[in-house]
């Protein structure tokens, strides 16, 4: 297919293609002329997988070609996840660290926060690289709660953490069942990016849920925005960005 | 406390403290004399909770700005939450919606995706409020798996549901002891914005552990970066950005 063709079957301008392309997200297309190229299903799919990883993952243009090239390698599954994790670097940019750092109010608390963490994986019983994202993460999780005053440490994380095993466990059963290769690491790194925002939203919605349930007389009313909204399609973006808001 | 002291002490720079008083993130100080105000405990903790809730929550000022009002206003615990997740809005920003829409593959795939939420949301039996961010939050999630030919479907969903629910019943539980009404609100927000990165981070250690135990023999060497990082606390950073990368 022309680009034309790839840009109204993935919904992606024509523009944003032939950026992916100079920024080599997307490989070129098979040359049918001079100034002609020619797409293929391989593309779109690719297209696609792109344009996920960055609006919807929120990873950037570089995050997302360090992870496109990190899976095209050959790996097993293993080490697939583990160049997976590497390349997409900490579920949130940690610039809370620099912070909890100029904070003299809690001298030697990153080495804490850090000794918390590495608890946490021997209380497991985790096989976790000693360079694996997820510590230094995890730490800087640790941080950021108590600089705020949550005094989270490893006690408080094992409940979670015996829930994060679980849910792994259900993540891996789905990727047991895929032959090919490039199909594994490609759902993999599906399942990492984009299913992060859906078990998030899950949570807060079963939160929703089980408060209701704990407190039932005081929750006649199901809780309401506390502004009139524009519309349920706009609300969430509105709160983001401020637009479409009658404040 | 001084301008000064409250900088020192919270490790946040002066011209961010005055932009923050300018956008109604942090109350006024108390007028001591012409040009000085005096700041107390409550600054400085407020002034800790929104940089925890930008820097390292990801949360822009606006949704800051909202979520900090909405907490303030005198509602019971169910209702505190409600608020909290209206005012955060979606997860992650929806922006993968109008891709999605604008991909002529797979028309009424929209509809289809907020009745797969809805189907969920009703075998769970959860009470979710029908203006629920939650709910268009789950259906732009099952959208962008879509589009990348991940077909989750209430089935897939399911059992990352009945997780969801249990770690919302441990959520719940850490707030039960709180007697402050201003403290439950201020921990709720902490807990929804600052324990999902750290979810997130658990759910991908765990998943390295899951792979190296079903996949031992092709896991003697823990998966490696594959490039030279300049340092750990530098990498993730470095991921993101691409600063600090040997590449």
């Amino acid at each position: 297919m022309k680009m034309s063709e790839l840009s109204r079957r993935s919904g992606v301008a024509i523009p944003t293609i032939k950026y992916y392309l100079r920024e080599g997200l997307l490989p070129a297309g098979h040359a049918t002329a001079s100034n002609q190229a020619d797409y293929d299903a391989d593309h779109l799919r690719r297209l696609r997988l792109v344009r996920a990883l960055i609006s919807f993952g929120g990873l950037s243009v570089t995050a997302s070609r360090e992870v496109l090239r990190a899976i095209s390698e050959p790996l097993d599954l293993y080490h697939t996840l583990g160049v997976t994790h590497y390349a997409l670097g900490a579920p949130v940019a940690d610039t809370g660290a620099s912070a909890g750092t100029g904070n003299p109010d809690a001298p030697g608390e990153d080495d804490d926060c850090a000794a918390e963490a590495a608890a946490l994986v021997d209380r497991m019983g985790w096989s976790v690289g000693e360079e694996s994202p997820g510590r230094a993460a995890l730490a800087a999780g640790l941080r950021a709660l108590r600089g705020v005053g949550a005094d989270v440490g490893t006690d408080e994380l094992l409940p979670y953490a015996e829930l994060a095993a679980a849910t792994a466990r259900v993540d891996l059963d789905h990727l047991a069942g895929i032959e090919d290769r490039i199909d594994v690491a490609e759902r993999a790194l599906v399942m990492t990016v984009l299913l992060e925002p859906v078990l998030a939203t899950l949570r807060r919605m079963a939160q929703e849920h089980e408060a209701a349930l704990r407190y039932p007389s005081e929750s006649k009313q199901p809780p309401r925005s506390p502004a009139p909204r524009a519309g349920t399609d706009t609300a969430d973006r509105g709160a983001r960005t401020g637009s479409h808001r009658a404040t």
